[in-house]
Formats: C-alpha cells, structure tokens, sequence
C-alpha cells in the first residue's frame, strides 16, 4: 500500500510544476537579461566535459589487451548511462539539495517540482557530466578482471552516494568550504577546489585504490618472483587520442566551472589548464627517456593528464608560471607514483591511482601554495585568495585538511562498496574467463573479429620499458 | 543560347549583393545587439551537429566488415560533400525559401543576391548540417553491398530534393506545421518536430527502409532455411566511440534548435536529451542481457542512439522524467524493432530503420503525449504546447498525421529514387565484387594494409549473440 | 653570477603582476560590458582549433605504417607540449609584443608582468593554437624516419621563433601588413590573411618541403629506376576521421578568427569554410576517379583539406559561390600538387606540401581575386576589402608579394634549421631503424600488441592507385 502511495506521490510531484520553479525560462530572463551569455558556456563547457567519456574510453581500451576492449568500452558508456539516472534520481538533490547539517542535501529529487527549472536544471547538467567524471576514472584501473555487473552497481553508488555526499562539502556549501572552523582558519574562505582536484579526480583515484587492493592483480602481471611484467595495451594510437580528447574537454572542465562568462578570468583559466597538461607531458617524457633510454608514449600521455588533474583545483587562483611548476611536479608523480604502486604489487592498468590520487591531492595542496590573490571566490570581488607563497599559512592548512578527508571519504566509502560486493556477489571474473577475455566472458562479443589477434607473444620479442 | 543566357543571369546574381541583404553584419547588429550570443549559439551547435558525420562514420564502421571500412568512410565523408553543394544550389531555397502553396520554398538558390545574408546564411549553416544528418542515416542500413555512385546520385537526391521539400512542411512554413487545418485541429499549432526526429530520422530511417528492400540482403546474411546469421563489425570500439560522438553532438542538434541563446529553455532541453539517451542505453543493455545471457555491446549502442532520435520531436515540450520514459521505449523499439525485421528478411547492417525510423515516428508521437505546457513555439510565449496527458487531444490526433505523412513521403520517394536508380543503373555490386569487399572493388584500396584480416572463421568459434 | 640575476629578475616580474594588467577580469568588464560573449566565442574556438592536433595526429597515423603509429602519435602530442611551453616563453612576446621595426614584438616574455592580463592571455591562448597547428604540419610529411630528439628540437624553433616573426609581420603590425608601401599598394590596406592560409599553413608546408629535401624518401618509397612505388598507410579510418576532427576544427579556426561575436560575418566565414572543403573533396574524388578509374580515399581527404586551407585566408572577404571556385581548384592543387612532387623524387607521406603549402598559397593569391568589398578589416567598418575582380589590382599585386615572402621566410628557415640539425646531429634513423620501425626504434614501444602486422605483402595482391 505505502509502495503504491509513493508512487502515487511521485506521479503527482512529477506531473506539477510547482510555483517558485521557472520551466519556460521568460521570468528568470527578466530577472536577469545576462544570463543568455552565461547559459551557452555552461552548457557548451558542459558538453566538452561529457565528450571526455570517450577519451577516458580510448584511454583505457588503448591500455587493455584486445580481448577486453568491448567490455572497457562499454564499462565506460553505461558508467555514465546509469550515472545519468542515478543523479537525475537522488545524486543532485543530495550534493547540491537544500542542505542539512552541512552533510548532505535535501531537495531535487527526480528533478521534480522547485528543480524542474531552467537554472536548477543547467547547474543539473554541469554537475552530472562532473560525476560521470569521477566516476569512470575508476574503470580504468580495476581493468580486464572485474565482473561488469559489479561495475554497473559501483557505478550507481558512486554517482548517487560517495560522489554527491563529498562535493556537498566542497560545492554544496556543505562543512569543507563553509564551516565556521574552515573558513576563520582560511582567512576568509574554507576548503577550495576551483574544479575538482579532489571532488572529482582524487576521489576517484582513491576509490579506486581501495578496488585495486580488493580485486588484486591480473594474471601474468607479476611473475613468480613478484616481479611485474609490462601487459602492453592493445593500442597506443587510442591512447593518445584519448589524452587530446581529455585535454580538448579538459578546457571545459575548468573554464566552465565559472558557470559565467561574465568572468573574463576564464582565458587566464584556460591557459593555465593547459601549460599544466604541457609541462605535464614534457616531465614525464623526460623522466622515461633518462630512466629507460626511449621517451615512453603511456607514461607521457599519463604526464599531460596528470598536469590537467593537478591544475584543476589551482586553475582559477594560480599564474600561468605557476601552472608550468604545477604540471612539471604532476609529471614526477605520474611516473614515479606509478612505478612505487607497481613495486607493491598494486595493478593499477591505465595509472589511475598516480594520476588522479595521487596528482588530485596534489593540486589541491598546490591552491594552498600558489594562490597569487588576484581572484576571488569564483568572482571577481573580494575575498580574493591567497596561499602559502603570499603569506596565507592558515589556508594552506586548510587544504591540506581538505586532502586529508578527501582521502578518508574515498578510500573508506570505496573500500566498504568494494568489501560488501566481494563478499556477496564477488568481484571478479573466473581465471578462465579472464584468460578468455571479458569481452566474450561478459558480453559474448570480440572487438575485433576480422582482425587475426596475438597475445602470447608480442609480434618481435622486446624488453617493453616504463611498466606500461 | 538559353543556357549561356542563364549562365549570364547567374554570375550576375552571384555576383552583385542585392540591396535588401546584409552581408556585412553592421546593420543586423544595429538592429538587434542581442544577435552576438544567438549567432555564437547556433552557429558551434551547428559544428557539434557537423562533428555527427564522424560519430555516423565510426558506428557504421564498427558494424561492418574490415574489407568494406574504406568505402563506409568514403560514403560518410561525400554524403556530407556533395550534400554541402546540393544544399547550398537547390537545396536550402526548396525548404526554407519564401513559401510557394505551402508546398516548397522558391528563393535563395545557390545564396545569391537577398540570401547573402548573415542571418539567412546563418540559417543555411544550421539546415544544412541537419540535411546531412538526413541524408547519411541510410549509409548504415545498406552498407556492404550498394555501389558507390549509386549511394553519390541518392546523396544529392535526398539533400537537394527530398529532405528540403518535407523540411518546408514543418519547418519552412509549410502545410504540415501552418495550414488552417492542421492549426485548428492541433488547438493553435500544426504539426511540430523540435529537432527532427520526424524531418531528419524517421525521414532517414524510411528512406533506408526502401533502399534495403530493393538492394537485398548481404550474402551469407541468411542461412538457407532463411535463419538470419550474425555477421559482426569489425570493431566495436568504433562503434562505442561513434556512439559517444553522437551523443556529443546531439546536445547541439537539439538544444541548438532553439537558434537563440535567450531561449533559458536549452538547459532543460539538453538534460531531456542526456536522460532519453541513458534511460534508452540502459533498457537496450537489460533487454539483450535478460533475453541473451550477455549485455550486447552493439544493441545498447543502438539503445542510446534511438533514445536520442526519440527525445529530438519533443526535448523542449517535456519533462525530465517523461524523457526517461520516452527513452525506454526507444530502448524496446531499438532491440525488438531490429529483430522483427531481420526474422523478415531485412538485413538493416547498423539497425538504422528501428533506431531512426521506427524510434523517430515515436518521438513525433511522444510529443503529442508527454508535452506539458510549459514551453511555446520555440519560444517562451502562448500558444503553450500541451499533449494529450495534459489534455489535448487534437494535438495528439495532429502529430499521427504528421508520422503517416513523414512514413509515406520518405518510404514513398526512397522507394522510388532506388527503383529508378536499380532499373538505370543497377544499385547494387557483383556478387564477387561483395566478397572481396568494397574498399578494392570500390577503391582499389584496403583500410588495413598492415593488419593480417580474417573473415570466414571468428578467431574464438563462438555463438555471437544479439543478431548484430 | 649574471645568470642568477637574471633568474631573481624573472622571479620578481613572475611573482608580481604590474599595475596595468587585469588578471581578476573586473576592471575589463567594467570597461567593456560586451565582452563576455567575444570571450566565449574565441575560447570556444581557441579548443575546437586545439583538437585539431588530434585531427592531424589520426590523419598522419592513418597515412602512415602500423610500425611507426606509436612515433607518429608521440610527435603530434609533442609538438603541441613543446610548442605551447615555447610559445609561453618567448613566441608570443615575438610575434604579438610591442612592436620593433615591423620586424618583431618586445614584451610579453612568460606572460609575466603587463601580460597577466585577461585580454593579453585570451590572445595568447588563440594564438598558441594557430601556432601549434603551423608545427605539426611538418610532422605528416617527413613521417616514418627522422629521429624523434630533431623533432623535438624543430617543434622549438617553429613555435619560438619562426612562426611568431612571420605571424608578427601579418598580424602583429609588422611590415607586410603595415608598411606604408604595402598599405598604400594595396589601397588602404597591406597584405592580409584572415586566418592564416599564409601565416600557418604555407609557412608549414614549405618548412615542410625544405625538411623533405634534406631527409630525403622513405627506403623502398623509389624502386631502382626511380619510379615511385605506394606504400599504403595502415589504417584509412583514421586517415577519414583525422579529416573529419579537422574540418570540425575548422570552423572554430576561420570563423573564431574574428575574435569577436560582434562580427556577425562569422555565419558567413564558417559557410564558405565549408563549401570550399566540400567542393575539394568533390574535385579530388573525381579527379582521382577519372585518371585511376576508382575514387580515391587518401586522396579525397586530402581535397577537403585543401579546400579547408586555400579558403582560411580569404573566408571572410568572399562569396559563397567564389568559395567553391577556391575549394575546386584547391582539389587541383592537392592531386595534381602531390604527383608532381612524388615524380620529383619528393617523398610527402600525407600530401602536407601541396594540401598545406601550395594551397596555402592559392589561398593568399585567391583573396587578392575574389574579397567582393563586403567586409572590412576584421571589422564591418571601411575599408572594405576588394580584390581583382572587383576592380583593386592593386591588393592582387599585395598579396603576390606576401605569398613569395611567405615562401622565402619558410623554406629559408626551414631549410637552415634542418641542415643545421642534420650536419650537428643527423636528422635521420639508421636504416635498420627505419625497417624494424621508429615505435620500436625511438619508443621500446608496438602499437598494436595484439594484432598481427605484415607490411611485406598487401594482404590481396592488388595495385594501389593514386600514389598514396
């Protein structure tokens, strides 16, 4: 009966409009004649960031061996699909909701009612595609052995719970960025994160950690000795146009997150981002070249993203120099941060954990650093924030507090998701199936069927550098 | 004499900018300083909607053979080409020219004299992409067997003729959207289509539907007891990446339509168009995992694509979740409209006809189901769409006519522009021209020299599942 | 001693934004109310013309063998990072600094000080992109075996100093477009390219030849008498979707050059941008099909981007129908430009010199014909352009002059660069190198692990038509 009365509730709330909420767009135009301008970058930056599914997609497929290339991509196309349902459900209304308690919001559910409205509803978008982001970052290191079921029910617990929970506290005016303790020992602002450093890559990254940890390593990929062996993916070509693809939606990513044109600081943002991702991507070339002898592709793609993830908190607050500084520092830990994990027998397949971890939390410890004063809270007014090289220690501490429970949140909430699911369902496929690939295993298909394809050999027998 | 004479009046023509136009942009600008931020909206939707052809390019790629990929290319990349030159001669003034009996349009041939406009040819640039949309659904549906120069004569055949002249009727004015009957019937508007899942897709779809009917099934399609057998594209990654790209470019297709940054409303529409294509891709995935064991890479591709073609009729006239619900119905009519026709002897190779042509007619039809009144006509103000679940039957009764007319304009010209080209010329290959594959007999060419190909035997016997 | 010096100078001007420049944005605005759409509109572009790196990056690779894809993708992601921290450094000061002599800016070093500036950096940021596409042009020409360190070394220098002076001389008020001589010639104006068929294309095209010169063909490109032989690149979908990310950038590389939405011209700049392409590939394909009896793929791709090319300078000064007249031709130059050089001993894998360099130089001379006295310079107001055949002989003569210094500044510098290069560090692999392939070569590094590669055999013994 009480089912029934729910969704009798919820057909009627669907079905209405409710007063305050503008659907038509006429009166919030009128309020504010602006917003036109502000809309199409939302929007078109919005559109950028969902393209950056693809390049995640080409990424990972580019790094997994070619048996399991239909399952990376579809891990990746349902990731955002059910990511989609779940935010529209009850993700949005819990991270940028009416909030309670500085935990979590309480408003939006369906995108019904007050939130069936033209802004609600494109502050909707921007936030989705953000989600999807964080989301399918883990795909990448937890390759070519998960079950895919296991996959869809991370997948919507990451985009209705463990994403939406922590950025309420970042972006939600949840307690990170607005608690009375955070703001006073910031100097005037709490915890920031300009476009998601943290909220949306490191939280990833970690989450990710805990799966790694869980799942364990795939066959093959330590010999007897625990030695790691290189499992080269099936196709560099795909990974480098994955890393354009990102770096191309990456400048959505963090010049939309003004949500305003109106903020010409957006060409300062856009620059930066993409010095990071250069200096990124020339560190890490470098550091293979000297270490191994020969400039390696995997590792410099993984340079370039790991300079866009370092940059993403700073972007808004930091100079270009700084930006240079910031990506070069990304680069070592892209390499280095893979290399560490790998000793540990840690399986991250496409570096996940280095680059979006490890290099998230870097860029949120960088605001605290680098912040020059010329820019304020995503405006243009006062207070404009500073860090640690302008005399701010109070929110350099504030940072590293906000590093230190991003890490808790996602570790933790990934590790229990991951635990629970293990000891239910299980997480893994069967040794056979793994060896068979998950492409036939899970979705009776092969990517590339008129292609003849080898695995047991690479075609001339080579010592493959760099771990990749 | 009269053909010289019309040469003479043409360079003339082309080469004068008659009084009335601005191709400058000076004096629109005086007139309506508002234009920057509409021009800057529909003119990069407009590219996104350009960038489709390489999403269509990759799907169609991914479910055809290597040996035929070159040709799938070629036809992608020249139905765009020649449907550029069509559009821009004939083309553009049949569908958007000043109205001749509510039947075509009848100025602006090849945008000379009042055409050299900035506004009118900023109007050309938005149509024609959408043409071009048109045009290259029905390359998937008859891939691996059509000749070349039949597939360029259809290609400016449907862009110069076909597609304009059924755009005018909804678009330019014509009978369907404007005569008195259908306005009076519709309750203050005619026949509606926000996007074009009647104007563009099930335009596609019903043309592919003929063509497939006179072209054939590929060899080896059937058995001999006429049991369809699967014959898998080459690489599915193809397929997932061509999916993400026209799920990319589909927030220009539709939010662009409004033309106009002032209308808030795109927020709305572009979230209808993500949630219609996650709800379709879900359903798509459940459908073929429930009835096959496996979750079909391929049907959950063509489950997110028929939920985007489904969502473009109504994206600005309903609810979010009523696009959920629009897009899980496109998710059903994807997979069981592609198996119906293949137990019928129709061998659709992409499944263009359900996800375009079947998915479309549904779109039209939603319209007049779901729309809620709070939108107008592509503007904020009355009259306010509503359908039948808010009471408006006429509307209803309208958009029926509206998918009969579209079903029998498409199906009725494609079947006899294909059967006029079968009797002249043959719109088909020889038998061992199919079986060595397009890309030689078409191209003297190979699209993978350096891959070692297969075709007869998968490399893993295995049952491939989903009929794709 | 001076050395430190220097780099505590540095540090301060970095550290430190001078009173002029508006890194927040707020002053800007104030001044300028109309400017966050002009922000959005060359942002937005700015990235489209950045993800035409990946664009050229599956174009080469698709021309290209399976052995070097891993190099060839590495070079154009490479040549982007390089170039951007290059271009940060010293060629923005070059190019759009404070103006010495006509021959070269002053100011701008770093983006320090004044150039921390919203407006400053917004124009860094497009300039960057226009540069980084002029470097990886050279890429796809000398493909599959110079040494990666040169490439590295030349993506430097192009972007450091050789394309900023030539771009300062066009667009940052250097002598061909300032001088009184050339302004008077010209009748009000000097010689002009609106988006740079001149300043980035030819420029790339013809380094691109000196490069050629001096590297000399691919092994086994010439048999014993000379005769040139294919060598089919490994993957024509790439080489189709590379062209379709181009054409896709595009628009936002020609229309986006007006800097500003207020330009309503920009509808007009992306429809003759795309008429000109369609109508190359048209005339490529049937050139191709009448001299080889089938269409060819590499050679129609290569039509559309010459069109692209030969319209980028005169996009904005012409008609509709006189873009086709430009495209066709440029469909000429591409065919007929690419056989000539290969007779010649000339060995351009992708057809970069007569695509980029010689249609470039169409481009400059076309303007000098066809700009209709429609638009000014880059800006509504007077003067207008006109060309040849609107009665200004003397802009024709301009241009002419313009194109032969184009030349002579590219293939000079392009010449001295790489004979410096080849006599200090040799700009070639081994022979050995170049037969087992530059991924394993330069990069310990196989494409396509999985796939099992032949290069000996065409896997069907057939003839490659059209000298790809």
């Amino acid at each position: 009966m009480v089912g029934r009365m729910c969704v009798a509730v919820l057909i009627v709330l669907l079905l209405v409009a409710t007063a305050g909420a503008d659907p038509n767009g006429a009166e919030t135009l009128k309020e504010n004649p602006e917003l036109p301008v502000d809309f199409v970058w939302a929007l078109i930056c919005g559109f950028l960031v969902m393209f950056m599914q693809a390049g995640f997609a080409m990424l990972e497929a580019g790094f997994s061996r070619a048996k399991n290339v239909a399952n990376v991509m579809m891990k990746n196309l349902m990731d955002f699909a059910v990511g989609s349902l779940a935010f529209f459900a009850v993700g949005f209304a819990l991270m940028m909701g009416a909030d309670w308690q500085g935990i979590a919001g309480t408003t939006g559910w369906f995108l019904a009612g007050e939130s069936y409205d033209v802004s609600t509803i494109e502050l909707w978008f921007f936030m989705l595609v953000f989600a999807a982001t964080a989301a399918t970052i883990v795909s990448g290191s937890i390759a070519e052995r998960p079950k895919f079921s296991v996959y869809l029910v991370y997948s919507a617990v990451v985009s209705a719970v463990i994403y939406p929970i922590y950025g309420h506290w970042l972006w939600g005016g949840g307690w990170l960025s607005s608690s009375e303790f955070m703001v006073k020992l910031g100097g005037g602002y709490g915890a920031l994160d300009f476009a998601g450093s943290g909220v949306v890559h490191a939280l990833g990254g970690y989450i990710a950690l805990a799966a790694v940890m869980l799942l364990g390593p795939r066959l093959g990929k330590y010999d007897s000795d625990g030695n790691p062996r290189a499992i080269p993916g099936h196709n560099l070509a795909f990974a480098v146009i994955g890393t354009f693809i990102l770096w191309f939606g990456w400048f959505g990513f963090n010049a939309g997150s003004t949500l305003s044109a109106h903020e010409l600081r957006v060409s300062i943002i856009a620059s930066n981002t993409n010095l990071a991702a250069a200096a990124g991507a020339v560190t890490a070339m470098a550091i293979t070249w000297l270490r191994n002898g020969k400039p390696d592709v995997g590792m410099t793609c993984n340079g370039a993203v790991a300079g866009l993830v370092a940059i993403t908190a700073p972007c808004a607050w930091v100079q270009p120099w700084s930006s240079v500084v910031i990506g070069t520092i990304a680069g070592f830990i892209a390499t280095y941060g893979y290399w560490w994990l790998e000793k540990r027998g840690l399986d991250d397949v496409v570096g996940a954990i280095p680059v979006h971890g490890f290099s998230g939390t870097w860029g949120l410890i960088a605001l605290g650093i680098f912040a020059d004063g010329s820019y304020g809270l995503y405006a243009t007014e006062s207070p404009l924030v500073t860090g640690l090289l302008y005399g701010n220690w109070g929110f350099f501490i504030v940072q590293l507090i906000s590093a230190i429970v991003n890490f808790a949140w996602a570790f933790g909430t990934g590790f229990a998701l991951f635990w629970i699911l293990k000891k239910v369902i299980g997480i893994r496929v069967s040794p056979e199936e793994e060896m068979l690939g998950l492409d036939i295993a899970e979705h009776a298909a092969v990517a590339y069927p008129n292609f003849v394809c080898t695995e047991t050999e690479l075609p001339l027998a080579m010592k493959q550098g760099g771990g990749r």
